[in-house]
């Protein structure tokens, strides 16, 4: 699928330059909408601004609502104002908001001044919800039912409904003051007699949604309950919109990469690799990249601490990355299952105490596991006499323990840290995996030294 | 939501011992079967069992169906053989198919048989698409109207039918040969005349998946065409079952799951982490570390090469972790990103090449950033001749331009790598976090030495 635009671009271009539009028209209404928004991927703004005109009105709002926000705005540059309100006025309200709060005040000021009194009035409500809350992500196009209607009186409703997506497979039943009662599906209505009650139908099912929560609680909900629309009530109970798992879907892969490129230790990039400009992308990896260098620096001072013992025992030298890399995987590797784990709730902050406990006896497992392997290199090569010289018995001690001791705190530090950042407040996913190994190298160089005082005193050192 | 389990638990136990079944019911049928799902997680398998017993028969199947693969398993043994009968005839086919892939073949087998033989045959059947394939995640409980149809007989036809969950809200239209011709959305039909015909409501939308194909040509076809169901047909163009969204939110979910624990450098959990039992996660993560491990053993070989620099000049040995880090945490960034682009498809394997051209250039100037801050603390710091020696200078320039190639390095190869590996047939994600860092610290430590080799010959060294 993710052909089509390389595919077509190249002929599509001729015949813009060629101002062939009937012909553009008719390729492009043999596309569904989104195979339209792939194609415009690979074409410039001025060039998308001339296949929209050409669309038929609906397609070129739903095909406008498909692109990236960064190509929406260079689109709304190149295209006149007549078509700007008419799109606008055209695509699905949550669309609308999700790219009204990513251009700066001042154009969306223009932009909402565009609008129909009617979706300005949507669009400015919409956005005086409180960024990332559910709010945000609702649209207003919902049925809402009285509960003292009949079946026929439902049907009667629906023919003088104009409909926007699938919002419709639910119907929401109200009171009078607009109160969210419960809900109606569409499919058992259509089956039952005309003068049956609405009463008679309801689900009995009491799930709704804030609009001021946080969006991750609505992933949250759509993982428990596989639904494929919730209503969304204000704090007054009354039935303000409706969030489809269509936006849930995208949410929840949104947070996924977030979390992602935070564990890789880089600033949430919020574009498209290809689409970031090379700038934003230094800048956002510069950041945690000199924060971590500052951290690793101690690095640096805990070794000359040791200077004097490097000196005379050169062979502690040559182990130091192997120990403290141990120490950082393992690190690594705990905290990315911990992060994913709170992430998709299957972890809370009440849990940690159960946690350390299994990494414990986890990191121990893992680093005795290391620490055979490192007896066995040391132990079992030829010439070892030559390289680790007289004392190596000693030396393979000195590795074996400090692996397991390195492990294990790496191991601890990596599934703690979460929780902390969490209890502070903080995202957990900033416990990156570069972090926890820094944190884990200054450390495990402490724990290396100290071994190795402990057990070469009076031979090697 | 999260604490409904830990707030029923207790009380509900004591109900169980006093067998007091009548309030249990009571308190049980107040809740949603999600909620009661949440309840369960609380509970041994045997007090389970007493509860799926007490509840009506269709929610103890919805109620089962929500429960973790590894709950279920356990629960199957602690009902009768009776029960478990029912639960498997009324729950819905893809949570079947779920649980009876993950089941060894004899007990696959033995729970065959206790369908009736039409739930049998829809389970064998879908048993028998590839695992992993989409034919796997499908149900067969989709509504197939014929084109010749009237909007009248396709609402009688309806009303024959019995509606497992919400796959009624598009009506897939097949010709006298079963072939998926179109589908007619529920919502148009029900505002339309009765003697209309089917033909004039088609949605003119050819979007179908194939039962044979991978899971995550699903997810991609849902992210991109904002739908609730999608319908499957087989290689001859018959309709066989239809995918709906929450199943996709739930596969979407997972593969990020695994991908985070691989970029952990953790082969993929399969199961909570609290659920997974202590051995199993050791076994997972013990290999990973393990192959690190020996691959970090070269970066003791490559130290033990430049022995006699050490030895002439320690304070090389000094910046080593934090020269060997530096590159560590850049290619783990690269990598995550990169990852994560081809996950979601912003990138495809044709791209690497522009990948290549933007990392170079992002890991030079990543690379000054570093030797920046490190030339200003070497530089600038008091004392610089007592901690560095008299040659401090060269020492300075040695260490800046490491971490320029360092960084460069660990910027191409953390990008380069996960297409490698796709190329390669392998996952990109294990091109794992850990995995890179060890790739370049043996590379960094080569890279370092070498600088300082060039520059340091005649002084120091």
């Amino acid at each position: 699928m993710a052909v089509i635009g390389n595919l077509f671009g190249p002929e599509l271009r001729e015949l813009i330059q060629q101002r062939d539009f009937t012909q553009l028209r008719e390729i492009l209404c043999g596309f569904s909408a989104p195979d339209v928004a792939e194609i415009f991927c690979d074409l410039k703004p001025d060039e998308e601004a001339v296949l929209l005109r050409i669309l038929p009105r609906e397609v070129a709002a739903e095909v406008f609502g498909q692109l990236p926000v960064e190509d929406q705005e260079k689109l709304l540059q190149a295209l006149g104002n007549e078509h700007v309100a008419q799109i606008l006025n055209d695509i699905v309200a949550d669309e609308r908001t999700a790219l009204l709060e990513e251009l700066p005040a001042a154009a969306t000021q223009k932009l909402l001044a565009l609008l129909t009194p009617e979706e300005r009035k949507i669009a400015t409500e919409l956005l005086g919800y409180p960024r990332g809350s559910i709010g945000r992500r609702m649209t207003p196009h919902y049925v809402a039912i009285q509960q003292n209607w009949t079946v026929a009186e439902v049907l009667a409703f629906l023919r003088t409904q104009e409909h926007k997506r699938d919002a419709v497979n639910q119907l929401y039943v109200v009171d009078n003051k607009s109160h969210l009662v419960d809900y109606v599906r569409l499919r058992n209505l259509v089956v039952s007699p005309p003068q049956m009650s609405v009463l008679e139908l309801l689900e009995n099912q009491q799930i709704y949604l804030r609009a001021t929560d946080d969006q991750e609680t609505a992933v949250a909900a759509f993982r428990k309950y596989d639904v494929t629309m919730l209503p969304v009530v204000d704090s007054k109970d009354v039935l303000v919109g409706v969030v489809t798992v269509d936006d849930v879907l995208e949410l929840a892969e949104k947070e996924a990469t977030e979390d992602i490129q935070k564990l890789g230790g880089v600033e949430a990039l919020d574009a498209p690799y290809l689409k970031i400009g090379m700038l934003s992308m230094i800048k956002k990896r510069a950041g945690w990249l000199a924060i971590l260098f500052v951290g690793e620096m101690f690095t640096a001072t805990a070794m000359g601490y040791f200077e004097d013992e490097i000196a005379k025992a050169v062979v502690l030298a040559l182990f130091v990355p192997l120990i403290i890399s141990s120490g950082g995987n393992s690190g690594s590797q705990a905290t990315s299952l911990i992060i994913r784990a709170l992430a998709v709730r299957d972890l809370t902050l009440a849990d940690w105490w159960h946690v350390m406990k299994r990494e414990v006896v986890a990191g121990f497992a893992l680093g005795c596991v290391l620490a055979a392997i490192a007896l066995c290199r040391i132990l079992l090569w030829p010439h070892k006499e030559v390289i680790y010289g007289p004392h190596y018995g000693l030396v393979a001690a000195t590795v074996a323990f400090s692996l397991i001791g390195v492990v294990l705190f790496g191991s601890v530090a990596g599934s703690m840290l979460p929780f902390i950042l969490r209890r502070l407040g903080f995202d957990p996913a900033a416990a990156s995996a570069p972090f926890v190994a820094t944190l884990v190298d200054v450390t495990g160089l402490v724990i290396y030294f100290t071994i190795a005082y402990q057990i070469l005193h009076g031979t090697l050192l």
